[in-house]
Order: C-alpha cells, then sequence, then structure tokens
C-alpha cells in the first residue's frame, strides 16, 4: 500500500509542476509537442524535416530527453534552432521538474513552437504530464501493428499518431488496416499521419497540421 | 532523499526474491533466458523460431510479460509449449515478485529450459534481476546502430546479443561496424548473433550457442 500512495504523491508533485509549466508556455504564447515513441521509431529524423520545413515561418527549439550522450541534440542543434539536452542518467521518462529546468536554459520571448523529444520508450512517458498542449506518438511499420493494442496509453493519450518509415512497409508484414482499426478502437479522435524521412513521403500534410495547430493557439491566446 | 530509499528498498527485496526464485529453478535443473527489447525488435518470433527448432530435444517453457492483452502468449501457446501470460497492468518491466506467481503456474518438473519474454522496453526491465541465468537482448536494424551507446545497460547486463531483421539492412541506414564497435565498448566479452525471422538466416547459430548454455548448466549441476 505505502508504495502505492508514494507513486500517487510523486505523480500529484508532477502535476502541479506540469500546471506550472504550462502557465509559463502559455504566457509565452508557445505551443508545445510532446514527442513519444520506442527507440528508433524516427522522432529526431521527423524533427530534423521538422525544423527544415518549418523554421522559415515559425521559431522552433527543442528539448532532448536521452537517459545518456548528447548525439540526437547534436543533430538538432546542427539545424541551427536552440537545443538542450536532458540526460535522464538512467531515468525512463521525462518528468516536469526536468522541463522546468530545460525551459530556464531557453530563451523563451520569441519562441512559437517548443519540440519536446522523450526518451525513447513506448512505456513510462505517457503517463507523466510535462507542461505540453498535445503528445504525439510515432511507430514505425517494421515495430509491428500489434504495438497499439498491447501499449494502448500513448495512443490514448496522443492526438496524432505518425506511422513512420512506411517505405519498409513492403518488407514488413504490417497490417496497416488493422493498425487503424486498433489505434481507433484506442482514442476515436485521432490523426493519423503516414510518412518516410529517407523518402520524403507525407510529411508536409504532418507540418501543415502542426502550424494549424499553432496558429489556433496564437489566435485564441492573442 | 526518501524517494531514493525507497527505490533502494524495492531494489534489494527484488535482489532477495530473485535469490529465491533463482535456487528453486536451480533446484529442478532449469536454464533460464530473460529476453529483453524495445517492442517490436522480434522477440516473439525469435521464440516461435526457438521453440519449433529446440523442442525436439529440450523440454521448454515460456513466461510471456506484457502490459496488456495475450497475443504474445497465444502465438507462443499454438507451437503447444506450456506458457504463463504475465499481464503487468501497465507496469514497464517484470519483477521477481511477478516471475514467482508465474513459475509456480508452470510445472516445473521435467523443463530444460524457460523463456521469459520480458515486457518491450529498452530501458528499465534491465535494471530488474528475475532469478534468469542470462540476458539476451534483441536490437532490429530498423531501430538504427545508434541504441546501445544510447541505451547502455541492457547490452552491458547480456551475455548476448541478437542483431534481428539483418533482411532489412539493405532498406536502413544502419551502420553494421559502428554497432559492433558499440556494444563491444560497452561489453567485451558479449557474443553477437545477426538473424533474419522472415529469412531464416543466423538462427541456427544463435539456437546451438543457446542448446549448449543449456547443457553447460546441467553437466555442472549433475
Amino acid at each position: 500500500m505505502s508504495e502505492i500512495k508514494i507513486v500517487k504523491n510523486i505523480l500529484k508533485a508532477n502535476d502541479e509542476l506540469t500546471a506550472i509549466n504550462r502557465e509559463r508556455l502559455n504566457e509565452k504564447n508557445i505551443y508545445v509537442i510532446n514527442l513519444m515513441s520506442s527507440p528508433g521509431s524516427g522522432k529526431t529524423s521527423i524533427l530534423e524535416k521538422m525544423i527544415t520545413q518549418l523554421s522559415f515561418e515559425l521559431k522552433i527549439a527543442v528539448i532532448e530527453g536521452d537517459l545518456y550522450t548528447t548525439m540526437d541534440a547534436q543533430r538538432i542543434a546542427s539545424k541551427g534552432v536552440p537545443v538542450v539536452q536532458i540526460n535522464t542518467g538512467g531515468a525512463c521518462h521525462l518528468d516536469a521538474y526536468m522541463i522546468r529546468d530545460a525551459i530556464s536554459g531557453l530563451g523563451l520571448d520569441k519562441l512559437d513552437l517548443l519540440v519536446v523529444e522523450n526518451v525513447g520508450n513506448l512505456v513510462c512517458p505517457a503517463e507523466f504530464e510535462i507542461g505540453e498542449d498535445i503528445k504525439i506518438t510515432v511507430l514505425s511499420t517494421p515495430e509491428g501493428n500489434d504495438k497499439p493494442l498491447k501499449y494502448p496509453l500513448a495512443f490514448e493519450k496522443s492526438k496524432a499518431v505518425i506511422l513512420n518509415k512506411i517505405d519498409l512497409l513492403p518488407y514488413t508484414n504490417f497490417d496497416k488496416q488493422q493498425f487503424y482499426d486498433d489505434v481507433r478502437s484506442i482514442n476515436d479522435s485521432i490523426t493519423i499521419f503516414e510518412t518516410s524521412c529517407t523518402k520524403d513521403q507525407g510529411l508536409d500534410k504532418l507540418f501543415d497540421w502542426i502550424r494549424n495547430k499553432v496558429k489556433e493557439k496564437q489566435n485564441k491566446l492573442n
């Protein structure tokens, strides 16, 4: 029983700090995406493409969550946008505390869009709010169409799911119809995108959708 | 501070129960593999092939760890071996408590090999011993060669790593030499196998190695 109580306390403290992060980010009119997936689904590649395509119109910054290394932050920094690396030192997800500290390291004044690339883990990150406007989950075709039912929380909590590496579909036994059915059985209002970063497929549609979300928030808050 | 203490207590209790599980399994001369990976790396497919190939010589049983669903257990049961499904209800790894209960549901008397397929998660399962003889980590080529450095603990603690979906190598930018170098920089005594379940590549070598491990233990204990 005591273990359950402690976990609840941690979640409550996280929720309180999430509200503070959200207030701070709303004040600055910044749209925040919490990007989640298993390791290797293509989060960083999608982010690189997003920056290339959207940074002419939107001022973007990135928070990179990894257990160790700054490999992804280096990839993002080379695209010329501000990036803060959070190394969790083994911890399996980002939380609102880490984001509070990372935000302090970013100049928020002129930002439009902050993308938080969470730790590669389809389980734990979905349990923790960090102050985001929306969560987006990435799944790549080689991971298999059975993953939404096996790891439902990330799909349940996301506004959009990106089915990435669509170019590898012919080499896998991924059942796309089953994937769509399963995702919608978990979350019937979710938007599904199909993308390939290596073949530049489906990215325009995704980035248009994100651009609209950013503008919607700015119009609402202004 | 109190949070750290609690986590330590949980780990200590887990270690004690691990020792009890191990004693029980050693008494019965059963070799135990803790199979770990991200979601969708191919653990269940490798297991299906392993059962087909080894179950003529070895009596095999499986414990399936999943957050929800019995999809994988059904796949394994259709191969005609005993299987116990653990549904963690959202928890991100198996622990020694869950294994103790699952073992009680298996007839241990004539078993040679017990494979525990852990929850699909490259982070948390590596932190918890469950009573296994060895850990094996699976990584699939579409996940990218950078994963060992980013998620080192699973590779550090494993006796073998299986590089799966080797048939998809030509369609990815996976750098195999870098992967070998990185894995060996983390763990220089690790054995690396390259496999494809769809093309039946490299599996014989892997299963020979596992058969030898089972026999070694039986010879040592007898």
